[in-house]
């Protein structure tokens, strides 16, 4: 059966009695149809003072075209720790409308490691993107109009560094000139969208610890500057409590479940790589509260994904996570062995010897933030046993342990083994997390770090105007802030055809951004698109709603 | 107490509760929290062979800035239907989103008349208009997505006719030229987004049947001509099931509750200009299939409302209204009789009775459609007994009847008299509803006669241009379709200052537009704004929640 197939059979518990698992009252489950709630703010401060649970990441090796399965090892892992009797619940992303009428859509996990409702989770869900879209385009229609109303705060509109934002794969928008059609319309400007998940919002409403620290944050945002080059806040507009109301329930975590009735905190959705790419924090801490175990995940590889939930979600939110689980199958360790996508279902030890260099290295860079990762080998049909015994001894070589899981297959079943060795190493308090880099380095002292030590680069390629911007910011108070990179997934340098565990490479940063309200400096190593476009013929052209009264086409 | 404290003191149902006063069982409520909920698809199959309740229009005089108390007093009459024994429920349109930014949100009604819970009617609600604006959006961007791939269909891209839209008060959006940026964005053309209200998409949602109504409906939108001008549909750019998709649960009409306790049906809401300004027509002809008596109301007054509720929504979805409540006050026809806003506290009875000629004109034009309206006059503390008598007076010159209603300060208990009153019409049987005029008659004559008989123009005033191009949609086989007048609420004439019943004045069209998907012709006439602005100091400057964790400055 296909995944849509599978979670459209899923036995569904009315989400009552999965809030009922964690102890949470229905009064305090906000629902959304039968099989979707928003967990209340009151209840949220309830639990405040209650033991935090054990945090695990999911993390993976650099993503092939042959997939890891990420969220699958997630949402399995989270049913296994159930399956052995441990009170777990698992957090990840919400999904991104815009992408699903290009692409198709995607479940969340996959096989018997599903979270459900997969429809909903891929349309409009509990509406929190759309909030997040409304609460962005607020501050950039009040900009506009204060500026259309004598500009009291002198913004300079050629130095406007707030966009507008759509839920929606639309490169016509990408750059727009605004304000046109005369006086009654305000000053014509250069302005353009970027897709919502881009927006800083999104990624402020992911760090923000409750509603108090979301309004601070969105009037931290810098909207743009002055001729004087002085920056003009979100809050010299005021927008940011009205932001704030519009925001006040997207900031709730969403709880559904997994194929197997298990809790699962799905929220928030940020970029992977001009934002920090993790779910919220609100949904985290709050799992953290009423769960033993949670299992969570972060975007992209290692070394993208894990170094910024460690770096950037951990650090701002006061996280310790216990155990990280990496991610890695046979046939994309052939891929970095330098096998070609049309070959992977023939054996080929050697080839998954040699790609083994990116797991290791992975593995190597897990440990320089004090934790001891395990792996999972995510099982496909076509692994053979040797392939499989190859990446065990690579690992054991590497003083860490890999683990077969079947979990796509068999569910919670097929990894128990895995659950059992995460609560084992938990239990023997091993890990003793530890950012890569403290407060107070320099921001490029920062980029430096993550650039010779994670992506074990030569050298910073960046001029002198890039080395000037960091140091203003420095300055004005900002160089406390950690460094959110924005760089190619597949590889660990900025070629994505580099597979394996590349040497002899530098990191050229092309550009750095400030994302004052979220908390990070964006320096950007490569092209980064935020807005997509529709392909030829995209998805949404099959789209509809069959006779059955079923989504036909979305995946 | 103010509106706002008279609804957070509000003793609310769960939701279920509503539904069981209408027989609808819970796993047919889709909840949206504790207190809304979408009565589900399969719930309204079911209930289709019930027969129908009754249904009553409120209308209103022309607005003046005294206020009327339109939807006040439909609120107020489904409460008073309920407080004398019938099963009765109201159906009013949702609030948009955009306008609450820029003036002060508004409660829907007003004193003990009210439906709840108002803050989240005026924010997010249950996500329709979101879902609208992605869907409305989704064509925008598959549209410029085919002219970038190669554009088969070989549109003009100087002849797009379908702007974008968002729930915003955005000037700065009005005009714009999209595609910027070079070969990678597409080809340069001017744009433009309208608020979400003003969407065609809306206007479909709140006419359409069902699902696959809608769908078809969907699919006539023209979105655009080629250069030999015929038009390129939404189903040519294939949109129009992936636009039902995202519109599915949108479709689902939202239950709440009056103040009382009673249900109250809130879904849709197009502009009341350039659209027909009624509720969906899926809510509508819902509750009539499982309350005895439903009220409903139209936008503006009666001029343009009624006349669109009658000849647009009543004919398209073959409803048969079966009462008419006018609803005057005091204050307002002091207005119309010459008093200034300044001076409406001081008793005036030759004013009152000088403005009930813009009252009488509304009675006599409701005749034409074979109704026999009530007139409730909606009672202010300012109101003297000879001012109310010089109304009730005037109205039983015009062979009706005036009752004073006291809903705003007593709830149901201050209008029961108005609903004995409306049973007595319904059970009378004396109405026999028909639309002003017949499906064939050209679209030319449909203007000439809303104008002449309704507005009492003595001529309708439209160059060549205007009238080939309506000749040119008869031939194209769009005769048929009603038309939807865009005139100034304030006046029967397009002069917004003419108050009363005048008389002596022409009707000129500016512009025809067709609404091919939503089915009608729009004729503006005067100056129509489908993307408002925000005043210089927005509402939302003051909007934030508050240390009790309420939101202030949204009402």
């Amino acid at each position: 059966m296909s995944d849509i197939e599978i979670a459209r059979a899923a036995n569904k518990k009315p989400i009552q009695e999965i809030g009922q698992k964690l102890g949470i009252p229905n009064e305090h489950l906000l629902p959304f149809g039968h099989d979707k709630a928003k967990v209340s703010e009151d209840y949220i401060k309830s639990v405040q003072g209650n033991k935090n649970g054990h945090l695990i990441l999911v993390t993976a090796i650099n993503p092939t075209p042959a997939g890891e399965g990420k969220t699958t090892t997630t949402v399995g892992l989270g049913d296994g720790l159930n399956a052995i009797g441990k009170k777990a619940a698992v957090c990840i992303r919400e999904a991104s409308l815009g992408p699903c009428f290009g692409m198709k859509g995607g479940a969340a996990g996959g096989g018997y490691a599903q979270v459900v409702p997969m429809e909903d989770m891929n349309l409009h869900f509990t509406g929190d993107f759309h909030a997040i879209t409304s609460a962005h385009n607020l501050l950039a229609a009040m900009l506009d109009n204060h500026i259309y109303w004598g500009n009291e705060q002198e913004v300079d509109i050629r130095r406007i560094a707030y966009r507008r934002v759509m839920d929606m794969n639309d490169r016509a928008l990408r750059e727009i000139v605004c304000n046109l059609g005369g006086v009654a319309n305000g000053f014509p400007r250069e302005a353009g969208f970027d897709i919502t998940v881009a927006s800083e919002v999104m990624a402020i409403l992911c760090l923000a610890n409750d509603l108090a620290d979301l309004e601070k944050r969105l009037g931290d945002i810098i909207v743009g500057y002055r001729r004087d080059k002085t920056p003009v806040y979100c809050r010299d507009i005021k927008a940011d409590g009205a932001m704030t109301v519009l925001l006040q329930q997207a900031m709730q975590p969403n709880l559904v479940q997994t194929l197997e009735n298990n809790p699962a905190f799905v929220h928030g959705g940020p970029f992977a790589n001009i934002a920090h790419g993790c779910n919220s924090v609100v949904a985290t801490t709050t799992a953290l509260k009423v769960a033993d175990y949670v299992v969570t995940e972060a975007g992209f590889g290692a070394d993208l994904g894990a170094e910024k939930f460690f770096d950037i979600k951990c650090r701002k939110a006061g996280l310790k996570p216990e155990a990280v689980v990496l991610v890695a199958t046979v046939r994309a360790m052939k891929m970095n062995g330098g096998v070609a996508k049309g070959d992977l279902n023939n054996e080929n030890v050697d080839a998954v010897k040699k790609g083994c260099a990116n797991l290791g290295r992975h593995i190597e860079n897990i440990k320089k933030f004090g934790m001891h990762p395990i792996v999972a080998i995510n099982h496909f049909v076509s692994d053979t046993d040797a392939e499989v015994a190859a990446i065990q001894e690579f690992v054991s070589g590497e003083g860490s342990e890999a683990v077969l899981c079947k979990h796509w297959a068999k569910g919670s079943e097929g990894i128990k083994e895995l659950a059992e060795k995460v609560v084992e190493i938990v239990e023997a308090g091993k890990s003793d997390f530890k950012p890569l880099y403290e407060d107070d380095l320099s921001l490029f002292g920062k980029i430096e770090k993550i650039a010779k030590e994670i992506y074990r680069a030569d050298e910073v390629i960046a001029d002198s105007k890039i080395r000037n911007q960091l140091k203003e910011w420095e300055e004005q108070g900002y160089g406390n802030l950690p460094v959110c990179m924005a760089k190619t997934q597949y590889s660990f340098t900025t070629d994505p055809t580099r597979r394996g565990a590349p040497t002899g490479h530098d990191l050229p940063v092309r550009e750095v951004r400030l994302s004052a309200g979220a908390g990070f400096i964006v320096a950007i190593c490569g092209e980064i698109m935020t807005m997509p476009g529709l392909p030829k013929v995209p998805s949404a052209e099959n789209i509809r709603i069959n006779e059955a009264g079923q989504i036909d086409g979305l995946f």
